[in-house]
């Protein structure tokens, strides 16, 4: 969440804005009901042990048991602060480049149709290439 | 801990330096005894649940019911190494600036007079403006 | 991991890096088998508890008593990813700069003949004066 909030303001005060997605970071940009991947053995393991989507992720230290999150979401909504998913509509609708790390999804075992749509995929290189540039840049 | 022996020594070689404080973050900038605020049932939830101050918090990864923050004060204290709470005194000493997230502390239920004195509030805008001009920044 | 390959790419594309370690960052760099140096009870006690070198760290969330890891290793290996002992090595072949953070050296009880070999001691002043002529600066 930390990372959408930062972004949307950057985007909103009018910067470019890329955000570059590694291993568990990657689980954000999964479809909760993505289409079925022909997979290896253990890549199917992985992709059942990790949560589909960024509903499904704790949003909490406190987890207990699922109480902290639903108590953080209740609590946000009756705030009026974004949920995960509506950060996400938000930055994607605001111009924010999702960048998810080509070698992360290798390991993992995630195919690009099983993220959500308009995320790029890209290395390392990539990643340094932009960061190099950028003025404010944070590994989160 | 890191956080406070960063920005002191960033302090100390003539820069000036902010703190931004989010979410759990602002948990350090609690007061032990703070003035009891009215409060609404869930935020009052989430005040009991979090630690008080920089005292309460777990100094270690190896925490084991508290023996693994015992045993990491008292080698400290051995060592002559800082404690948080000195920490942040001679962080406040040295001109750093400790902002707490507006946003934060409206998720969380927590008002400004529960923080630590000297303590500002702000958004993430403020926070943007201040890093897209300092030579380091770091998400810790 | 993400430091170092983040590291090794940042050196593969010409620029010069360093890694500055704290804390629980320093185990990455003990020697899985390091002479006997002389320490009192506590200093005996923390490297005890601790991971002894890259090959004994976690490196997966989903741990579950070591299943996680040793799947992750797996996976790893059979798409020709580095490990971290691998990925260290690169690096220090590349000339990435491996530095030790001399305070949490002092309070971890750890001695530098415990550190693998080409590994500098310094302090938190060296790392700030290293970060601000850098261009990408990370706390991971």
């Amino acid at each position: 969440m930390a990372t959408f909030i930062i972004a949307n303001g950057a985007a909103a005060m009018g910067g470019p804005v890329t955000i570059f997605f590694t291993f568990w970071g990657l689980n954000v940009l999964r479809k909760p009901n993505g289409p079925a991947v022909a997979k290896g053995f253990l890549d199917k393991m992985f992709g059942m042990m990790m949560p589909k989507g960024a509903r499904r992720l704790r949003l909490s230290k406190l987890n207990m048991g699922g109480v902290g999150t639903m108590l953080m979401k209740h609590v946000m909504r009756s705030k009026n602060v974004m949920d995960l998913p509506t950060l996400i509509k938000a930055a994607q609708d605001a111009g924010v480049r999702l960048i998810a790390c080509a070698m992360s999804m290798d390991v993992m075992g995630i195919a690009k149709e099983e993220l959500i749509d308009g995320v790029e995929v890209a290395g390392v290189a990539n990643y340094l290439g932009t960061a190099e540039t950028s003025s404010v840049n944070l590994f989160i």
